[in-house]
């Protein structure tokens, strides 16, 4: 069924990542699976504020694109630091891993999208 | 293969949309099925300038969402017309419709996702 949510209506979550310092702002686009014909676990627009990190990690099962709309990050790209800006975009594919950290003093905002390769 | 895209090495295409008024700016986030892990065909920052409009059109196996990131559009969802503005998201399935359309001064820039319902 189509829908319309109002972004006073999102799911905003505060969340450690992975161990990283700080807490990412999640607001969540959709809400997982369910409302991605299963195709996919996550569609959120993540907020970094400066310092904050999403630490090292491995995805299994699913593929994870970052899509930058402000601010900068130290990036690891499997392994392999770079520095992502606006629109920049990120790609880690099912056995590989990444991480960010929000390097700027403005807030990094990503667009992430996790489908499943499975 | 994870990879990184450099927002300059987007690739950008103007078309026009549905037979609307004026032409979208699809800056192309990850390159259609292929580089969706099979589950969607678009993933896309769409930027309609005022007055420019994706026409109505109706989803057949697949559904799209919708997520404003600036400006203001006149939409309409599966017939009913509303306004979005940022951070609302909106989301058709599989034989639904919509349109939408800038009526903001600033464009109106929208992160769009279609994936696959079948």
């Amino acid at each position: 069924m189509s829908m319309v949510r109002r972004s006073a209506d999102m799911l905003v979550e505060f969340r450690q990542m992975f161990g990283g310092a700080g807490e990412a702002e999640n607001r969540r686009i959709l809400l997982g699976a369910e409302e991605m014909a299963g195709k996919g676990r996550l569609f959120n627009h993540m907020i970094l504020r400066t310092g904050c990190e999403v630490a090292w990690h491995i995805h299994h099962g699913d593929c994870e694109t970052y899509y930058v709309l402000k601010g900068r990050g130290a990036y690891s790209d499997n392994g392999v630091m770079t520095e992502l800006g606006p629109g920049d975009t990120a790609f880690v594919n099912d056995g590989e891993g990444h991480s960010i950290r929000c390097i700027s003093e403005e807030p990094l905002e990503v667009i992430a999208l996790v489908l499943y390769t499975a």
